[in-house]
């Protein structure tokens, strides 16, 4: 029987399984991906059709790679596909012929100031085909003609995506969706996908308030034909997360919900006050999925977690962004995040002290062990009292933490003991 | 004919008669007190007896206590109530025996880090006896069989406390409330219980806009016994303090109300803004009686006053806490800075302009004396203006007042000026 | 033909014209310097009988100063009204006669620490006489008979102010009031009718979405007199500003309106964030007309806009206070202000979204011209993302800007841009 394996040789694992893949917004890299995902989680594969009309958008036509290269005039493979998927711009479209290198210099992205590094580029919205690849390869090349093959398929198909649904006793949803349209990129994504499925695969394993529903999607046409579909459930999304770039040894960045103060901002700014250069900061309509969550017609409780930030690093995009990019430690650290931000989550409640004249006598009840002041065991006195202060049926537990100091899981065990013992009711 | 004496000589003479006497949450030693006070208020003394139930809490069995000591082998007595009240537990029951040191031992408290002082120490809801010493005194204790005595009472009686109403033009009350429980403690709480009377003293002397109470009550039972016997009372006080600690050489501290942004909690605002070192801080429900003022059955607009606060000087709750610990400089800043809440409480109004279409020209009314800008006597042209501009029926007297940085007696001054030449009218 | 002045050229030749004349808060000189701005604009002259009841006040006897002096026993004219009309105190009641120098000396005064300047003074409310002149004259003067002429009169006639209406698309106004009652002062306040006079005519020449309405009144009566014969009118202003002392080399100072967060407000707080040293302080009751249209009746959304604040200038009120104490550039900058604040007031929308849900596909519209995030010319995509974004017909273009940090004139160029691709439209 199998060694049952840690958090960090999970995910290590995963994202070594799926980072050769070549993934785009649409096409069978997708579907690979989410077959190795569904080993892990009975997730459900949607296939919407190119050219259904989603908002102001359509499902493009599906794109699939066979192989690609450039032939130098001695016949090597110069550039291959087959050593790195980023080798070829995404979506180029088919071609075969031959060219002066000049001509062929004009199709090749390099990154100058990264000599050894490729680029990550695509042309989703306009046909075209090229190639990426290191400037140090670019500059080796001699004239001559060179033999140049994209083998590759644009055609009528499907956009793919995968979603789980994790019932909870509420009708109310949280989302967290991450997206599975890039290459062999490892922090972004798939960081992400593997902390989001460690992460569903222990929800699905419990109870839960919340109904939990995870998105594996494209960016960009994948949210936006996920809200096309999903229209009412939308409005049934109480909190949400975007995640990206959960990987690098950065610090956790947390930006707000366009409203930037719905239940999502609360319980994340609460969980990222840990005094270790995390930050929290406002909307902007710019960077991931929250564009779309958050347009003014849906604008969704959903912010962004990360741990660098969109473009901030020199890895992003490029080649460097490898499994070798991504630290353990901070992979398992923001797992733990998101298990604080559940906790906080389903354990915040409004309650209503149903003694709330005058202090309850708290030792007729068995919760006042000892000498006033002093702790007994993990529970505190003072953490009954606050809750009890507290719940007028107005604010919530991370309200009385907040004010308190104390932390919400002694708060939320203090309610817990309170409401057992007939002092607290809940208010929803 | 005997002087009048000055505020300081008033309160220092009342903290020497008070402070000998064995005060506890019932009994005789709070009967004494109130009779004290009672020769300077006309104040009402209320009995509740033992087993009434008030809220979640029963009224307990009254104590009393003639007599207690332990004698060491030689029959000398070690430990005398006779010498300091703090000697004995608070609320011990009836014992009479002999026990060897070691057993002894386990019934005495003492503070090891500070050998010469006794601590104080209750056992009011778990039935029990012990001593209080100072540690230099059992250190010195020879081993041997040792005479033990508590002379006290516990029995069906009342719980006491005392009540002062001075009425007022209106219904609406300011209710001042102290405990009266505690023994041979000065700072803990016979400064305020000395500063709560001559406060009194002078409102009986004259005309007031509000109504105002004073309660002497023994905390958290005398005040949980007060709400359960007063509840529509409890909805008519407008703004309220919890006095403690008023005598020690610390700078001022205001606790706010629950609410945070009651009448009470922004006129001390207001009137602690010295510039030396006062502070105000949000509630937590932990302290003196605000805990049950501010209970949400009951949310009432008290806050709680004092110097140092609970539990930050080390005297706290030790013998240390003697008249020698109070400054009668403080005493004195104490009563004066309740004389300005007064003041502002009382003068704070809405009043709406009658001329409210541009200014009006201030000298058809009298009330401008000499070119603008210039201050003639204690009156400004200044203030007029603010108090004009800010009188729409919204804005109150404080508020112009912190707008303007005028302080609030100029702006009343200017007030009631404008209100004679009918410029203004009151709104309440 | 005559070549276009530069703004700066047109202000200062204005000012030049405008400071010999002898103003008041009536009379010829008010007059004189209406005809002189009618020349560019075209003013409606309002004249309204002294005597006319206005709110509290009354419109005042007429005041006109055909000469003024004092001579000296020698017949030597030692104080001139026809060298500086500060020499004679606003007002002054006709008089003719000899007295010693030592009566006379009670009537005349001085800046004792500024002795080479005459000080400006006014007795409008008590009839009265008397002179301005230097230190160093006065110090000059020798014991004797001294003839002393005040050729004044002050009978039944009219206050007088001008007044200019440029109509615009709405029916919100936007008022801008400068006061034409100070006689040889330049900044304060030829600085201001010279600016104003500038955007009137700029206005004046093109169409707007506000009609503007510029005063030119004598401060206090005159805003007073306004008021009360356009109560109703008072209630169209949408933004207004009353215009002093815009000349000299400070800083530029905004003083709120009374409300504090009218429109006025908001926009000219986001058009002073220049990091130059200007600053937005709050409403207070003293200062320009301000105190009248920010009266409780009115409480109008009018702040004022200077340089160098009320009084905060050693040549405020003094002969020192003439065109060589102007910048050139500073008006010209408050000129700039004042456009920018049109600029932005006659921008700012509310627009809704059209394709609210999920971001529209860019491309489509012919606005989405490069690879995301290169700015293409002026146009950001990153502006069209923030308008689509913000659009939600709650929040306003300035909203936008300030949230984004892009510039307003930016953020007003995409949303026409949108506009005009059917991607958003006007709330309002």
């Amino acid at each position: 029987m199998p060694a049952v394996p840690t958090d960090k040789e999970f995910m290590n694992e995963l994202i070594q399984r799926l980072y050769p893949i070549c993934r785009s917004i649409t096409g069978d890299g997708v579907r690979q991906t989410l077959t190795i995902l569904g080993e892990h989680l009975p997730l459900e594969r949607r296939e919407v059709p190119s050219g259904t009309e989603v908002f102001d958008w359509e499902v493009p036509l599906e794109w699939n790679i066979r192989d690609a290269y450039v032939k130098d005039p001695s016949g090597r493979r110069v550039i291959d596909f087959k050593e790195s998927n980023l080798s070829v711009v995404g979506y180029s479209v088919p071609f075969e012929g031959s060219m002066s290198l000049e001509e062929l210099r004009k199709r090749i992205h390099t990154l100058p100031d990264r000599p050894d590094w490729i680029p990550y580029r695509t042309s989703y919205y306009k046909q075209d085909w090229g190639f990426c690849t290191t400037q140090r390869i670019l500059d080796s090349l001699q004239d001559g003609v060179y033999e140049v093959r994209v083998d590759s398929s644009l055609e009528p198909g499907h956009l793919t995506y995968g979603e789980l649904e994790i019932p909870g006793e509420n009708d109310e949803e949280i989302l967290i969706s991450c997206h599975v349209c890039h290459p062999s990129l490892a922090n972004d994504n798939l960081s992400s996908i593997s902390v989001a499925t460690r992460l569903a695969m222990e929800l699905s394993a419990r109870k839960n308030r919340y109904r939990y529903r995870f998105l594996f999607i494209p960016v960009t046409i994948g949210s936006v034909t996920w809200l096309a579909l999903n229209k009412d459930r939308a409005q049934r999304v109480g909190l949400g997360l975007v995640l990206t770039c959960l990987g690098d040894s950065g610090a956790m960045h947390y930006k707000r919900s366009r409203r930037g103060d719905t239940a999502t901002d609360r319980i994340m700014s609460y969980v990222l006050q840990r005094g270790s250069g995390d930050s929290v900061f406002d909307f902007s309509p710019y960077g991931y999925d929250e564009r779309q969550f958050c347009s003014p017609g849906f604008d969704m409780p959903m912010g962004c977690l990360s741990r660098s930030t969109y473009g901030s690093f020199p890895e992003y995009h490029t080649s460097a962004d490898n499994p070798d990019f991504l630290s353990p430690d901070s992979l398992l650290d923001s797992l733990d995040v998101l298990r604080r931000f559940v906790l906080v989550a389903e354990g915040n409640r409004r309650y209503r002290n149903m003694k709330p004249y005058g202090e309850p006598r708290l030792g007729k009840y068995g919760l006042y062990g000892s000498v006033g002041g002093v702790r007994t065991g993990k529970f505190r006195e003072l953490a009954y009292l606050w809750v009890l202060n507290g719940s007028d049926g107005g604010r919530d537990l991370l309200d009385i933490a907040t004010r308190s100091g104390i932390p919400f899981e002694e708060i939320l065990e203090a309610a817990v003991a309170l409401e057992s013992a007939g002092l607290l009711v809940a208010c929803e």
